[in-house]
């Protein structure tokens, strides 16, 4: 596992709300499928359903029933650049005292992922994403989606 | 606000624990005085101890009889090159529709800090700490503090 981080993704209540906020900020995000991606230096910032992140963590959703610090709203990511990169950091999570709470496969957007969540229950998705290219010093470009909505 | 995150932290029950988790994966940091600091690409990557870091976001220390959701577990830092630029970014945040937890002010450390929350309960420090090297580009050298822990 190289020492960075891809991505931070940000479970939000209200997507627009959130988009509202750091817009207002001076960020220039674009939405894409209920998502909003952000460029952040080297780094994507993400701000997605609260539910909908939990789950893709495989995580319970949380709601009224939720245990505190079950699921604390933030996820971080780590990509890689094969399958097997990934399979490999899952199995070195669990190794390490990680707990692997999504197998790794291919989602419905196409691309290879996993998840495991760390000793205190902090949640990272792996993945092998080539739609989200890496530099060779680990940085992500969030790609262009077309909608228009950039600067 | 420019569109960058400067610093992660986790919020871990035993610091201890969570370090090896993270040095089992092949990261390397540096312990100082109950924290952990990673460097992670332009980024900075800490652990600290999950009260001391609600408590410094402004927040109530998790437990028992916290609601669910009241803290995430990660903070978010977003440092400045001026305690001006510190007020200003907590008015704005305030003014998007944030809420100020910790107005600004000179930290037990000695450099100014505040803090704010999203609408979504994240927080995010608000820095101007002159020992933490910002580069042009706005990513961030966590200093090596002496303590031989580094390759």
């Amino acid at each position: 596992m190289e020492q960075r981080i891809t991505l931070i993704t940000l479970g939000v209540a209200d997507l627009a709300r959130a988009r509202a906020f750091y817009e207002a900020l001076g960020w220039r995000g674009q939405e894409v499928e209920d998502t909003v991606f952000f460029q952040a230096g080297g780094l994507g910032f993400v701000l997605w359903g609260r539910d909908e992140l939990a789950v893709d963590c495989g995580l319970e959703p949380p709601g009224p029933a939720a245990e505190p610090g079950r699921f604390g709203g933030i996820a971080l990511a780590h990509n890689v650049r094969s399958d097997a990169e990934a399979d490999a950091l899952l199995a070195a999570a669990e190794e390490a005292g990680g707990t692997v709470t999504r197998p790794a496969a291919v989602n419905s957007i196409g691309f290879y992922s996993g998840a495991f969540v760390d000793p205190d229950g902090h949640p990272w998705e792996v993945a092998h994403n080539p739609g989200f290219a890496l530099a060779a010093d680990g940085s992500v470009t969030i790609p262009d989606f077309g909608t228009g909505q950039l600067p």
